[in-house]
């Protein structure tokens, strides 16, 4: 585990160009890694756009006739903000209770070694050989929307040809509860702008005449969505399915307590969203939106009366099947305008985004990692949906015409993308043990 | 004018502790400045609380049985932010046609030093004897709301016993038209608290059914103000006070065109707040609500897809006669508490606050002043309001009974508490003159 808790020092933000190197030198990490631990043609492959990330590459193809995988994850992460609530520093890894403590630890550094350490220990196990065919293929641009594994992908399917990926990026729905994640929402993302004055004016001298940059970008955020949770942007639910009922039913099985669920990964006093949904539903299998920072006017110390000038808001929203993202801009972006108060210019910049996902549970490439989990965990194996976006899924079924299987052994309490994120090193360890039993249960089956 | 400008060099900004030893040294200079002009018991008054600046006093007091003028300025900033903005650096004060650019040049160390020099020039004039008496008393707390001056008059009515108060710290309504101001807006200043969930949460795993602390504001906002600029908290309008027929009559006659205010001021599309009202009035006779600055979730480089635990916004409402600070305070509490969403807890912290203030402008002080500025500029001098607030004006009426003569030599363009603010020469020149003019007006009052 010393090789994980090297890779997990390193500060991989890939949405921050400060730290550009060191997404570098972590992509350099896993190949080497990989190239040490047996695997062949371990590369970095570069992007020709500036400011990209590098993907890396290895494979191992000598089990003739057998299964070929795909073996996906990311070596970036999200940024470590707000870096004061850590109980121990993001990249300094800590282990306690159990589970290590670090930005990636969970999204997806952790679980992306229980890929790589299957497939070596799976080597070691069996002489150098893999009872499989697997080619890894790791991005550096997953938590910021970069398109340099899109491209990759789009342009070379011969080379990524495979019967499944298998991708380790999820988490079970609950303790010792192994699931298989069959749906993703989509994500369209991007950044408000609004300027109102020339600069920035005094309060005292034209409060009541100047436009304010900040109230009106609250203003439209407060017109794109009810109180109720119910999004205001016309056209939005029209290509909106719901679930079948059967997919229902099983969600209906989960251990699951709203009440709990509030008090304990929530925290707040209540829960919120459209009421007629239950919350699985409402994280699952409808669309939200969110606003995830806003800026502008005086934020120091003390009082300021100025009357901001600009202002601008990051915002997103979760797309359901059959939503389109295009669309989905085109109709926030009309929204956004149509909302816009007098006296202020608001403009809506897209950053990405990605479509909403379904896979057939029906597929044996999910049946067998269900069982294989199942051996390891000692419950039955559950299917379920996660309310994140994993672009690349979407891109293997529209390029490579394969299901994706999304393994995933983090839990639903790691605080992925907030301070002291964690993983439970029982899963990690048990996660591994899965993977080298799914590849044995593969040995079998045609490629 | 080589002090002014070493005088603009200090940073004194007091609404940010890190600047405090630049604030003392900014006191500092003024005592010292005046003891050499020819004042006498020149000194700083301190104050026993922590982090609060000193007062300057000093006083000529030998022009027996004639006027007593108290003295006002403040010499200390607001923030300079933001700084990139700023064609030449705020605190390197920069000549450019006929203007200084500095913070502070116009609010208020560029108009307190007319004060200073027209003493300094009157006692050389009249061989070391002033026409009137003098007490000056220069504060260093006005841009952050300190309450060290306010304690310090209402405790010594005795000491600063005068005939009427100079305070130089307002506009001319428009270049070449000297002008009195006889009303100013009150203030109330505070931030909002709002918290959700425990910590920042995962859009894709929560977003649907956590609070968002962001979003929470957006709404709070969006139900204190409606988009044509009323304000919607419960009972705020009730004491408002229309100002007189003769009052906004002798408004009408001033030169001001809405068009070109909005095209050279305020720079923006279209000019905002409560129809029904004219631009003056909506900025010097009715109360107006503003956000100066708002903060909470992701704000830096790409993309981040949290929803914020956490944000906060500083807001105002400028008040009129006859409205109450304290009351307005628990009216906006109230309102907030009100408009807060489920899920959320929403909390106001008020910061500082000051009562709206109207001066009789049949005071014979006031009418020696327009007489004095009218000579030297050429025009007669129109009688404005200002939407400002001036809290010393509020508390000189209270606490010692005398009128104030709001005497301002900026212009509407100086860009007071934004980037590049300035000062115009000729002004600061004419109005040392008028001041002059002014003392010598006043010798043959009786004190």
């Amino acid at each position: 585990m010393d090789d994980l808790l090297s890779f997990l020092r390193i500060p991989s933000i890939s949405a921050d160009p400060a730290y550009a190197g060191e997404v570098r030198r972590a992509a350099e990490f896993v190949r080497a890694w990989l190239e040490r631990g047996g695997l062949e043609n371990a590369q970095l492959i570069e992007s020709p756009e500036a400011g990209a990330h590098p993907l890396v590459y290895a494979d191992w193809l000598h089990a003739a006739g057998r299964p070929t995988l795909l073996l996906y994850g990311h070596y970036d992460v999200q940024p470590p903000d707000p870096v004061e609530e850590w109980l121990s520093p993001p990249f300094e890894p800590s282990i306690r209770d159990g589970n290590i403590y670090a930005r990636g630890a969970a999204d997806d550094k952790g679980q992306l070694f229980i890929l790589m350490e299957a497939v070596a220990q799976s080597l070691r196990a069996n002489g150098g050989q893999l009872p499989v065919n697997v080619k890894f293929l790791i991005e550096g641009e997953e938590e910021s929307g970069g398109c340099h594994i899109e491209r990759f992908v789009s342009k070379n399917p011969r080379a990524l040809s495979a019967n499944a990926a298998v991708i380790c990026d999820t988490a079970m729905f609950a303790p010792e509860i192994p699931s298989i994640t069959t749906g993703l929402r989509g994500i369209v993302y991007g950044e408000i702008f609004v300027a109102g004055a020339a600069h920035d004016l005094h309060s005292g001298d034209y409060g009541g005449v100047a436009p304010n940059a900040v109230e009106a970008i609250a203003q439209i955020m407060s017109a794109l969505k009810s109180r109720d949770g119910t999004i205001l942007i016309p056209g939005i639910y029209d290509r909106v399915q719901m679930p079948s009922a059967a997919e229902i039913k099983g969600w209906k099985k989960l251990p699951f307590d709203a009440e709990q669920f509030r008090r304990n990964e929530v925290g707040s006093t209540a829960l919120t969203g459209e009421s007629g949904y239950d919350v699985l539903t409402r994280i699952w299998a409808r669309p939200t939106l969110e606003i995830h920072g806003i800026r502008g006017g005086y934020t120091g110390e003390g009082a300021k009366t100025v009357i901001p000038a600009a202002a601008s808001a990051k915002i997103s929203l979760r797309l359901v099947p059959d939503q389109k993202p295009e669309e989905v801009a085109e109709q926030l972006s009309s929204a956004i305008a149509a909302a816009c108060p007098a006296g202020v210019v608001a403009r809506f910049h897209p950053m990405h985004a990605s479509p909403p996902c379904l896979i057939d549970p029906a597929s044996p490439f999910l049946a067998k990692a269900a069982e294989a989990m199942q051996e390891v965990f000692g419950n039955s194996t559950a299917y379920i949906r996660c309310g994140g976006s994993i672009p690349i899924v979407g891109l293997i079924q529209r390029h490579l015409g394969i299901p994706s299987v999304l393994l995933g052994f983090g839990l639903p309490d790691d605080q992925i993308h907030a301070p002291n994120e964690k993983l439970f090193i029982s899963n990690y360890l048990r996660g591994i043990v899965s993977i080298v039993g799914y590849f044995e249960r593969l040995r079998f089956s045609a490629g």
